[in-house]
């Protein structure tokens, strides 16, 4: 469970987290009106954001825009497990796939594992994590992610 | 300038476009408060939403989400380019690198570069683009995408 408090003593530092470990991120609903809220206002394309456009297209209907779709992701792993983690920031995402689309009333279900945890200097540690969204076990979005993380003082 | 017309004889195809060439996306003023504001939604972690904590924090401040900074770079390039291009989808993104961070009152300058053209396909095309966000020439986005766009019907 995620930690509420911001009491940097109650987080889990770089030497805390464990290399295989896999944490269960919970899920999200999305709908229809909320995919084309998004992309009106961060990705306006019509595949995304206008129904009878996209209802002609390849996909016979809106999908959510890929950036919506790592922001789903985002959401669920920063209230379930980066909370808790002395985070000091993001330093770069390797690899984002699409591989099936995401549609209104799907509800997406996140997991992430830790990959590497790769201690750099005294005080910090860059964490790497692979993480997926998916629906019915259908993957629609994979993602490697790097932080850095604090290491606990000794 | 991007087209407003969905219609598809007004789209440019992968056929249309060129490796090599750069366009200018234009520029996004991103305020502390919106920072907070996504961040709310899509990424609650203290170093994005909670002031008091992130001014002691490695940053000495707010800084924006990744996916937001992501989120900025795509408003600009979907409205300036994509919108005009005949998108079927978004394949991957291989390479999201935030090598400075992103704080309220900053003026974002996108670009973006078409690097290949795959033509896969007799009707579609694997288009891979570099693009970044920079502050004053100092980059605080950095990505490489591909997306799967139609080619001219012969």
């Amino acid at each position: 469970m995620p930690f509420e408090s911001t009491d940097a003593d109650a987080m889990l530092t770089a030497d805390d987290l464990e290399v295989h470990h896999r944490y269960d991120l919970g899920s999200f609903r999305v709908t229809e009106h909320s995919i084309i809220e998004f992309a009106s206002q961060w990705d306006p394309l019509p595949i995304h954001c206008d129904v009878e456009v996209a209802r002609e297209g390849f996909f016979g209907g809106i999908v959510a825009s890929g950036v919506h779709t790592l922001a789903i992701f985002q959401r669920l792993a920063a209230k379930t497990i980066y909370s808790s983690w002395a985070v000091i920031a993001g330093r770069r995402i390797t690899d984002i796939g699409f591989p099936h689309p995401v549609r209104g009333g799907m509800t997406l279900h996140g997991v992430a594992t830790v990959t590497d945890i790769r201690r750099d200097r005294s005080d910090r540690a860059l964490v790497s994590t692979d993480g997926r969204l998916t629906v019915a076990d259908q993957a629609v979005l994979t993602l490697r992610s790097e932080m850095y993380v604090r290491r606990a003082l000794t």
